[in-house]
C-alpha cells in the first residue's frame, strides 16, 4: 500500500507498507523520524500523527482527545495501515530529534557553556598540548633539472623547517591528493599542518630492532595561506548529542552546538535502542541514525558557523554511555543488557576518522572515554574527570542525571560509581509537557498558592513563549504543588483548585500555561500521571544515593561538594529537589550544576593527551556497585518513592 | 537517443545518447568496457561493432572490409548516434579488459609462474619476516562475579600468551565488530591474528617523553577456529593487473590470476590517460575503472580460489609504472606527462587497506614500490630487485617490455635508468590480430621459405585454436619474414606469395592463420602497417639501450647478464630479437627471460619488510636519463627504425 508523509517542515515522503504495518514501523523505514520515546508502547503519546486521506485501524488510547480524534488525530504507533493512506507529521513529532541547534561564539549560549566548562575543567592542571604544527612552505618551483615529485619537494622543506629527517615525515591521503594542483595554483607556496608523533602510523619493524621513529611528523591537511587546526569534542547523549569545535590552538570554543539523538525513534532509554540493535540489520541502522543523520549534520552546521569543512577536522573526542559508545561505533552490544551484563569493550582508545563516519578527516584520531562497566560508560569517566574530584582528599558526590542517572562517591583514593535507571523524566520525557532544556522551556516555576498561578521562566530570548517543561522546571512544579498542599505525598492531586481539571479517563491535569500564552498552542500541564513518574525517578536517584553511601557505612555528611552534571539543566532548585527527596539534606552551597560534564571532559581529552590518559586511569581505579544486587535496595527505592520520603526524618 | 548494448556475453545495457555523440562515449558511461587502444582516433580498429537497429553516420575507415561494413560492421570511436540504436558488441571488442583469468595453485600456469618468481629472487638473500602471529584463545565465560567486556578479555588472554602488557595490544574495528557475537557463537573459543609492530597506530605520546610502545600488537582479526594468515601482490600494469595470493606463512602462492587493466577504455597508454585525468571528474574515474572493475574483482575471483574472503586480506604489495599509481591512488597526475614532468609522489610507503578501495581488510597495509621518475616508476624498481643485479659487482641490463619499455643498466656500485615509449606493440597493441600472451596467442613461429606457410605454437590447453599473435609471436613473425625475404629493411612486402594480400587501401597483408583455422573464425594475419608499428617498437627499445651505454662510454659487451621481463612473454626468441635489430647482438646465453619481475618484486616487499627497505634503496641510488635530452637520440632511434639497423654491422 502507498503511504504519503507530509511533514511540517515541507518534505514529502513516499513509501510503501504491508497492510497491518504500523504508521511508526513505515515512518521508520521511510526515514521520517518520529518520536517515540516508550518505544512504541502506546504509552508516551508523542508519536501524534494526522490522517488526511485513507484508513488506519487501532484504538484511540488516552493520549488522544474524541475530538483531535475525530480530527483524524492518531498515535502512529498504534495505527496499522489499511489502505492507501496520507499523513500528516506534526512538527511537534518531530521536533525532538530534527532540529539541530548551533551557536557560533558570539552567541551568549555559548559563551555560558564555555564558561561553565571552564568552571568544571579548573579544578585540573591538565597541561594543554600542541599536537599540531602550523607551517608556511614556499617551495622552489620544479624545473628540469629539479624534477623531484611533489610530495618529496614538500617533506623536504618542512624537514628543514622541523629539523627532522626526510624519512621521519608522512603525508595523509587526503593532503596528497590535493597537493599537485593547490601548489601549481598557489605557486608553490601553501600552508601546512604537521601532527607531531600522534596516532601516526609507524614504520613496519619486524627484525627484533628497536622501532625506528620513521614518522615522527605528518603532512596532515595542506592550504592554501594559513592552516585551520580545529577539533569537535562531542557528548553522546541518550537524548541529545551536543558538540563543540575548538581551536586548537587557542583551546577557545569557535562553535557549539546540539541535536537530539535521532535513535530515538527507536526508543527514549538505552534498552529498547539495545533490543532494536540486536534485530537484523538492526545494529548498522543504529549507528547510521547517530553517525549520519545525527552527528555528521551537526559537525556539519558547527563548521559552516566557523567557515571550516568537515574534513578538515583533524581531532575528535567523544564521551557517552556504554550503549551509545557501542552503537556509534557499529559494534553489537546487546550482550550489555542480558545478565552477565558485559560491554563487547570498556576502552577503545582511539580509532580513526574514516572509521567515524562522521565526515571528519580520515586520519583524524578519534578518542573516546572509556567506560567502567555495562551502565557506567565514558560520559561518568570523562565526567569524574571534570568535576576534579579524583584530585581531592576530601570527599565528593559526582550526580549526573540524563536519560540515566549515574553517581558516584569518593576522592583521590577510591571511587565508587552505581546506575539507576531515572528514565528520561529529568530530560522531559515520559511526561506529556516535558521537553529538554532549550528555548521554550519552563525552567523554573512558583505557584501562587492563593490563587494557584504560575510564575515561570523560559529558556531564550527576551519575549520566549513557553513550549513545555523540562527536568528543573519539574522539581520545581512538583515541589510547589506539594508545598501548596495540592497534591498528597503520594502525588496525588488532593486540593480543587481554578486550574484543575480531570479528563475522561480520571487524569487529573494543573494546568501550568494556558493555551493561548504558550509557543505550541496547547496547554502546557501536568498530571498526576506524569507526577508519578517523575517520582519514581527522583526515587530512583535518591535510593541510589542512599544505598551507595550505605554500602560504605557512610552517613551523607561527609559529603564535602555534590556535583550535579547532565540535561537537567543548569536551572535547577536545589532547595525544592530536597523538598521533594531527590537529593539529600545537606547544606545547599555543598551543591554545584557543573554542566554537561561529559562535554568538558571530552574537550579536555581533544586538547590534552594527559587529560585522556588522566581519564584511563579514573576508570581503571572506579568500582561499579550494582545496586540490584545490594539486599535492601528495592526497600530504599520505594520508600524514596514519596514526597519527600517514608521517614521524613531524612529531610528535616 | 535511446542505445541498446547488447554484449556477446548476454548483458543488455540500456543509455541515453546525445545526438552526435560516438558510441564508444555512450559505451564508456554506459560502463561497457569497448577497447579503445588507440584512444578513440579511429587507428587500431579495435573498437569493431555491430549495429543491429537505427543509424550511425560516420565514415568506414581502412580497418572495415565492405563486406563488413554492409553488415552493420563499424567503428564505435568514429560512429555518431543519429537515432535510436541498438549495438552488438561483440567479445573481440571486450575481451582484452574484461576477462579476468584466474589459476589456483593446482594448476600448472600458476606453479609455473611461482617458479619463474623464485627464479627471479633467488639472487636475493631477503629474509622472510613473521609479520603476524596466530593464537587459539580459550577465554573463561563472563559471570557476574567476572564482568571484563569482551575486548579486555581477549587482550588479557593474548597478552598472557604473548608475554606482553595487556596496554600493548590494540584491536581493529573489524576484530571488533565480529567479536561479541564470535565469541558467544564459539562458546569463547576462537582463532586470532596478531600483527607484530607493524604499520600500527602508535598511540600518542606529546609530552616531550619518548613514544610508548602501546601497540606493540595488534590483534587484526578474529575467526571461528584457525585464523588466516594471506597477503596479495600485484603488478599494476598499464595494459594488464596480474596479481598472486600469498599464504604469509609459508610464502607459497594460493592463487594467481590476471585482468586487462579496465583503464584501457581510455586509451592505451599512459598519456591517454593521463589526459583523460586531467578531465572534470577524470581522477575518480580512472581510479574507479582501475580499482573496482578491475582489481577488487580480481582479488574476489582469486579469493574464491582459495576459500577466503577479500576483507581476510591482512597485507598487500603493489608496484606499478608512477602513473598506474597515481591513478590507483585518485592523485592528480597530469604533471607527470607536463614539462618538467613532476609527478605528485615518488614513495608513498603505505596506506591502509580502507584507502585502497580494493575491498581487503580495511587496516592490512598496502605497500608500494617507489617510483625514481615521471617514466620509472615501481615496476622498476620492483623489477631491479627481483632481477638481484643490484647486488651484484658485474653489470647487468634490464629490459622491461610492458605497454612502455624500460631499460636499467648497473650493478651494485650504480644504476641508470631510462624510458622508451615502446607503445602497446609487445602486449599486441596497435597491431590488427595482436593480443595478450595468454590463452590462444600464438607465442612463436616459423614460416616455411618455399611455402610460406607458418608453423606456430600457441598458449593454452592441447587443442588451443590461436586467437591472435602476442608480442614474442610477432617478433619471430618480422624475422621470418625479414629471413625470408618477404619484407625489406623498411618493413615493406617485396615479394609476393601465396599468403600475402592486398587490400583497397594499399595494405598487404601477410596471412598467418586462416579463418576455418582460427578460434575467433577470422583470418590471423600481420599487415605492414602492422610491421611498422613494431618496428618503430623494436627501434624505441634498441636505440634506449644504444644511447643509455654511449651516455656512459661503454660498449654492449661489458654487460655480463641481461634480464628480460615484462608482457611480452617468456616465449620470446632471442636470436629472432636480435635478427631484427631490437636487442644488442651478445651471446644469446646471456640473455636471460624471467618473467613478471614487478610482481615478483611486489611478492619480496608482501613477504618481506627487509625487501621492501632494499626496494627503497634502489629508488634512491637509481639515475635517471631523459633520453631526449641527450644529443644525437633521435638519430639512433630513426636509424634503429630499419631492419635490423642502417649499421648492420651492428648485428653482424
Amino acid at each position: 500500500m502507498k503511504v504519503v508523509f507530509e511533514l511540517e517542515d515541507g518534505r514529502v515522503v513516499n513509501e510503501t507498507a504491508a497492510a497491518g504495518e504500523t504508521v511508526l514501523s513505515a515512518a521508520r523505514r521511510a526515514g521520517v523520524s518520529i518520536d517515540a520515546p516508550c518505544a512504541g508502547n502506546g504509552t508516551c503519546g508523542k508519536c501524534r500523527i494526522r490522517i488526511e486521506n485513507g484508513e488506519v485501524s487501532g484504538e484511540r488510547g488516552k493520549s488522544i482527545s474524541k475530538k483531535d480524534f475525530t480530527e483524524g488525530y492518531r498515535l502512529a504507533c498504534a495505527s496499522e495501515i489499511v489502505s492507501d493512506v496520507t499523513i500528516f507529521v506534526p512538527g511537534s513529532a518531530l521536533a525532538w530529534q530534527n532540529r539541530i541547534r548551533v551557536a557560533d561564539f558570539s552567541s551568549k549560549r555559548a559563551q555560558e557553556s564555555f564558561e561553565a566548562m571552564k568552571k568544571a575543567l579548573s579544578g585540573n592542571k591538565y597541561k594543554t598540548d600542541s599536537i599540531f604544527t602550523e607551517l608556511t612552505l614556499r617551495l622552489e618551483r620544479p624545473s628540469l633539472d629539479d624534477a623531484m615529485a611533489d610530495r618529496e619537494r614538500v617533506i623536504n622543506a618542512a624537514a628543514r623547517e622541523l629539523g627532522a629527517l626526510d624519512e621521519q615525515i608522512s603525508f595523509t591521503m587526503q593532503a596528497l591528493r590535493k597537493l599537485p594542483q593547490m601548489l601549481r595554483d598557489n605557486d608553490f607556496h601553501i600552508g601546512v599542518l604537521v601532527r607531531k608523533n600522534s596516532g601516526v602510523l609507524r614504520y613496519a619493524r619486524n627484525d627484533g630492532g628497536d622501532p625506528r621513529d620513521s614518522d615522527c611528523y605528518q603532512i596532515f591537511d595542506i592550504y592554501e595561506g594559513v592552516a585551520v587546526q580545529v577539533g569537535v569534542c562531542i557528548d553522546l547523549g541518550t537524548t541529545t548529542v551536543s558538540g563543540a569545535l575548538v581551536d586548537l590552538k587557542t583551546k577557545e570554543f569557535v562553535a557549539t552546538g546540539n541535536v537530539g539523538n535521532t535513535q530515538i525513534r527507536y526508543g527514549a532509554d538505552v534498552i529498547s535502542r539495545l533490543v532494536e540493535s540486536a534485530r537484523d540489520g538492526g545494529v548498522s541502522r543504529l549507528r547510521d541514525a547517530v553517525t549520519k543523520e545525527c552527528i555528521a549534520p551537526l559537525i556539519s552546521k558547527m563548521c559552516s558557523c566557523a567557515g571550516i569543512l568537515p574534513s578538515q577536522i583533524s581531532r575528535a573526542a567523544i564521551a557517552g554511555n556504554t550503549t551509545m559508545t557501542h552503537l556509534f561505533l557499529g559494534v553489537y552490544g546487546n550482550n550489555i543488557r542480558l545478565e552477565p551484563y558485559v560491554p563487547a569493550f570498556f576502552n577503545l582508545k582511539y580509532i580513526n576518522g574514516h572509521e567515524a563516519g562522521i565526515g571528519i578527516h580520515p586520519e583524524a584520531e578519534v578518542l573516546f572515554a572509556p567506560s567502567v562497566g555495562s551502565y557506567v560508560g565514558g560520559d561518568i569517566t570523562a565526567g569524574v574527570f571534570a568535576t576534579g574530584m579524583a584530585r581531592k582528599e576530601s570527599f565528593s558526590l559526582f550526580i549526573d542525571l540524563g536519560t540515566n542517572g549515574e553517581i558516584v562517591f569518593g576522592n583521590s583514593e577510591f571511587l565508587l560509581s552505581c546506575a539507576c535507571s531515572a528514565g528520561s523524566a529529568f530530560e522531559g520525557g515520559e511526561i506529556d509537557c516535558g521537553m529538554r532544556a532549550t528555548d521554550g522551556a519552563i525552567t523554573s516555576l512558583v505557584i501562587d498558592p492563593d490563587t494557584f498561578e504560575s510564575q515561570y521562566t523560559v529558556i531564550g530570548e527576551e519575549g520566549q513563549l513557553p513550549a513545555g517543561i523540562c527536568g528543573s522546571g519539574l522539581i520545581d512544579t512538583i515541589s510547589e504543588l506539594f508545598k501548596t498542599g495540592m497534591i498528597n505525598a503520594k502525588g496525588k492531586f488532593i486540593h480543587e483548585g481554578p486550574c484543575i481539571y480531570q479528563d475522561e479517563w480520571g487524569f487529573t491535569y494543573f494546568t501550568i500555561v494556558s493555551a493561548e500564552n504558550s509557543m505550541t498552542g496547547n496547554d502546557i500541564y501536568i498530571s498526576d500521571a506524569d507526577i508519578d513518574n517523575f517520582i519514581r525517578a527522583k526515587g530512583a536517584v535518591f535510593s541510589a544515593i542512599f544505598t551507595l553511601m550505605k554500602s560504605l557505612d557512610m552517613g551523607f555528611e561527609v559529603i564535602g561538594e555534590i556535583f550535579l552534571a547532565g540535561g537537567i539543566g543548569s536551572g535547577i532548585n536545589i532547595g525544592n529537589a530536597i523538598n521533594i527527596g531527590m537529593f539529600p539534606k545537606l547544606p545547599e552551597d555543598r551543591y554545584n550544576y557543573i554542566g554537561n560534564t561529559s562535554l568538558s571532559g571530552a574537550y579536555a581529552m581533544l586538547v590534552s593527551d594527559k587529560a585522556k590518559e588522566r581519564i584511563d586511569e579514573i576508570a581503571r581505579s572506579m568500582t561499579y556497585l550494582e545496586l540490584s544486587s545490594v539486599p535492601g535496595y528495592m526497600d530504599e527505592f520505594i520508600a524514596a518513592s514519596f514526597l519527600p520520603h517514608t521517614d521524613a526524618s531524612l529531610f528535616e
